[in-house]
This record gives structure tokens, sequence and C-alpha cells, in this order.
């Protein structure tokens, strides 16, 4: 049987769960597209699919069939993919484990945080934590970003503000970032990359002044002067790759 | 006066320049905001501005007013900025300058062109080459994502077919990528990035096999086994870093 009706209890469930608000209250989020459904099935983080009338389900797991206009309203995309998922969000003890840690303090963009989190998993950080003003993880736009890398590292939350204390009490250099007037990258000591915690800034305005003054290190990526910065996408990458090398 | 009719002149045409076609068309295209109007009047591209009634002019320029729904027609955001501009494409003789070279072939997601472009300019590329199924540079999404880089750079296309062939007959070797078994960046010599044309390919399939099979070397980011890939403006971006070390 085929689900038709907007008026369906599931369906305007799934349609809560556009919002954040809605995440937090169930601890439950809609993934979409074959590729993220795999990586959730092996993380086991599959409740039940939704998935388009006619179409075939990827993976084992309860299922119903929904038509092309109630899956249109579901998705988050322009055209709505032949399968989504319900998932549940994965208990986690929200410590910092491991020694290279990444820390977004409040990246806007969901594009953004969903490339940095892939770029995060390439380059071998241990732990992303994300700060109170940081975009909400479970956007569909993020998750889509991830390219389903999202399933692949512990990611926390914090409260920026005794982020860096506590860090410092782990032991963890931690490096801001200054376009004007860091330290090159390039110039770290292996022995400064063996442990570390990268802060990564909103894309307006950087790494904030009041968390600056507590780095250990700010660091700068060397760059042709009439360009006033990366894409905060492109400078996390750099960094990361710089730090894993 | 404040113009608040779709149905005039100057609005209906704003609003075809919305298409590719009709850019092609007139060679005229729209920017939106502070920070691209200021790069372009730098460089003399503006041809009039499009100002929210009651707002200022940010730079000298023939204006007229107009109407919160009218300019929420004619801009391509959800938010309509204070002011847009109409922009005149500038006659450039489509010639390969300097010897660091970036090809884009079948790029096809708009920000990541325009992050792409604005990477280029930080690491000092001296041409982008866009071949002929590249997502186009004057969409809107495209030019902000460029921050107003793209008016600090000569970008030119070209059909992909011969790219390789007259890149090479210029002497520069041509770098394709390769995630599975590439040469790793790191390893190129100083003279291996005196000049160079980096080609990088669509977001799902990378570069051509075509291409491939032409280049001097394809290139490779060391990264995580677990990861497939890096979104292609991040791979890009640190592919660029590397050549101009």
């Amino acid at each position: 049987m085929t689900i038709t009706s907007l008026e369906n209890d599931k369906v305007k469930k799934f349609r809560k769960l556009q919002k954040r608000k809605y995440r937090e209250e169930y601890n439950e989020y809609i993934i979409e597209g074959h590729h993220l459904i795999l990586e959730a099935f092996k993380r086991g983080a599959i409740l039940e699919l939704i998935v388009l009338e006619g179409k075939d389900t990827p993976v084992p797991a309860p299922y119903n069939y929904y038509s092309y206009e109630v899956m249109k309203k579901i998705s988050a995309m322009d055209n709505p993919p032949e399968v989504m998922a319900l998932c549940k969000m994965l208990d986690i003890d929200n410590d910092i484990k491991g020694d290279k840690i990444l820390v977004l303090d409040e990246i806007q963009d969901p594009g953004n945080l969903g490339t940095i989190i892939r770029s995060a998993v390439a380059f071998n950080i241990d732990t992303i934590v994300l700060t109170e003003n940081t975009v909400d993880l479970y956007n569909p736009k993020v998750l889509r970003a991830t390219q389903g890398m999202f399933f692949h590292i512990n990611i926390i939350t914090k409260k920026a503000m005794d982020l860096v204390l506590l860090l410092q009490n782990l032991g963890i250099p931690v490096y801001g970032t200054d376009v004007c007037g860091g330290f090159d990258v390039r110039d770290l000591e292996p022995e400064e990359k063996e442990k570390f915690a990268l802060v990564m800034g909103n894309e307006g305005n950087g790494v904030r002044q009041s968390i600056k003054e507590q780095c250990t290190k700010n660091l700068y990526i060397e760059m042709n002067r009439n360009v006033e910065s990366l894409n905060v996408g492109i400078a996390a990458s750099i960094l990361l790759y710089e730090l894993g090398r």
C-alpha cells in the first residue's frame, strides 16, 4: 500500500523533522539517498525506510511506500530521492576522544559544515566539537555534504566558553586562525602536530577574539595579498592537511 | 521615483538575466551586494545600480530605486540585498596567459566553482580555463561564492577536447587527479611546479578518462582510506596550495 496523504501520521512526523526543534525533541532525523542510507545501515542508525512507490529497498529494514508528491514534501531537496530513511541519533557520551581535535565555532553554512566533516575524516581527526551556535549537524544539507562521513567520526557538542581551558588541561595545544599576522602553518614543528585542537570560526568573522587570546598559536595559510581570506571549508581542510603531515 | 512594477522594461530585462541564455545574448549579468559591487566598480564593469528605495548608492554610477517586492524578483537570494548592479561582460581575448593554469572541466555546483576561483587567486594562478560543460561563470551563486575574486583573474573558456594538446604544445605539463593510484602531490619536484596546468573534473566522476590518459601526471592527496574522495573545491584548493609551495 502506498501512503499518499499528507495527513498520514508518519508523513506529519517526517515533515516536523525538517525543523531542528523536533529533531532534538524526538532524537530522530531524516537522511536522503542510497549512499547515506548504506552508511547509516552499517552503523545501525536506521529506524525505517521511506521508499518511493515502485522502487527497491536498498537495505533490509522496515519500510513503507510513499507517492512522489508525499516524498517531495518530506525531502529537503528540489527533487526527492527514491529512498529516504528515518534514523535515530546514536547514544554518545559526549567525551573528547583521541588527541587530534577539530572545534567548529559558529559555522553557519550547512554545506561548509558537511564538507569540513568529510575533510576531517580524510585527515584523521579523532573528535569534532561543535559549539552551541553552529548549524545543526542533522540539517539534511549538512548530512548530504558529509557524503556519509558523518557516520565515521566522533562528533560531540560543548559550550565554547570553557572549551579552550578544558583542552589545555588535557595537555592539548589549541590553535586558532588569524588571516593577518598569524603563524605560518608550514613552520610548525613535527612535535607541534602530534596532538592539537584546531578551532575554526564563523564564515564572516573568523575565530572570535576571546578564543584567539587563549590559543597556543594562531595559524595562517600563506596566500596572495589581494585575497582577504579563503572559504572556511577550504581553510579548515588545508590546515588539517598540514597538521596531518 | 521608485520602480514598483514587474512590467517595467528594466525589471523585465533584469529578470531575463537570471537565465544563462539571456546573459550570453546581452553580454550582461547581475551582481548582488556591496562587496561584489565595489570590486566590479574597480574593474569598470558596472552599467547601472539597482537600489532598494531609501538606501544609498555605494559607488558613483547611474541608478534607479526599486521597491522591495521588485528587488526580491530580480535577486537570486531568498532575501534580496540593498543593492545590485547590472554589469557588462568584459572584453577578453580568450588567451591562456601565464604558466600557472587551472582547468575546470564539467564542474556542476555553483558554490564549488566560486570557491575554487577564490582559492585560485589566493594561490597565484594566472589563468582559469572553463570547458564547455562547466556551470556558467555568471550564475549569481558562482559570483557570490567568488567573494569578488572573479574580477582579479583571467578566466577564459575552451573546448576540453584539444586543450591538453594545446597546453603541452605551450610546454606546460598537465596534471590530472586520480584518487586511486595517483602520484602524491607532495612528491613533486620544485621544477615540476614552476609551470603547470591542473585539471579538475566533475563532482561525481572526477577527471574524465580521455583527459587522464593524456596527462603528464595524475596527482593524489594522501588521506584516510575510509574516505573515497574530498569535495572537489577542497581537493582543488589543496593541490593549488601544494603546487604554489
